[in-house]
């Protein structure tokens, strides 16, 4: 009775894991999948959806096309290069979706096509509890100095 | 009292716009206003806050920063030119947000630096009863073969 009693009165009470921390750790974990080399792991960071969207310098449609895209332009683990993710923002919108900015940078052999950079806009959408992203608009910037 | 009670009965009642319409609204006149050579006009759409964003090659963060970039950028009518946006899709996210994706044409002459043309991503918010832009992230399309 008494574990009943705490349990009703501490369930509702265990605070959520922010949404900020838990976004977080989704992007976190892309890098990685991506590092390993594993894009279909990677791909799991995005909603498994016919909506998902990915702009770029055109449109595609749903988890499936954006996927093959992937698949497509990072055939091999030298195109894949190494992957990291910085200035990220995470802005709450409301409490189940969220806007995140970022930046990302691949590192590149020339045989990988060299060096990219550019700057992503993400929506996620927590679904069931977890957050995933539903948009992905990612332009990519001029080369630096340094490339 | 018998109108008092219909206005009881009747306020609540009234349906808001849906989200999708007044945030087509706030387009067309962003659009009307821009082609009537307006740029501080247009900017109305936008949410007129510090943390306004617009994401290009770059990162332009504030309401003001975006107004001057607009101004510097689009310094003449011709530069200006003629804007249409065309394939509007509007996702609400919640009942405060909603994600817009549109392509945008801007009709120029040689001399306003020709045509232009894009895809947009813009993240709503419906402020005070008004919907405005927070974020709007704009890539640039590659010239399609009629330029």
């Amino acid at each position: 009775m008494r574990n009943l009693l705490l349990t009703l009165l501490l369930c509702p009470a265990l605070p959520a894991q922010p949404a900020g921390q838990a976004i977080r750790a989704v992007l976190d974990r892309q890098v990685a999948d991506w590092n390993r080399g594993d894009i279909r792991a990677f791909m799991q960071g995005y909603d498994n959806s016919d909506a998902t969207l990915f702009v770029g310098t055109s449109v595609t449609r749903g988890y499936q096309a954006v996927l093959e895209n992937y698949l497509a332009r990072y055939a091999t683990r030298d195109q894949m290069g190494t992957l990291t993710f910085s200035n990220l923002e995470v802005r709450p919108l409301g409490s189940d979706h969220a806007l995140v900015l970022g930046s990302f940078h691949l590192e590149r052999s020339t045989a990988g096509g060299g060096n990219a950079d550019g700057i992503f806009t993400l929506t996620f959408e927590k679904k069931r509890g977890a957050w995933k992203i539903i948009a992905d608009h990612t332009s990519a910037s001029p080369p630096s100095r340094h490339d």
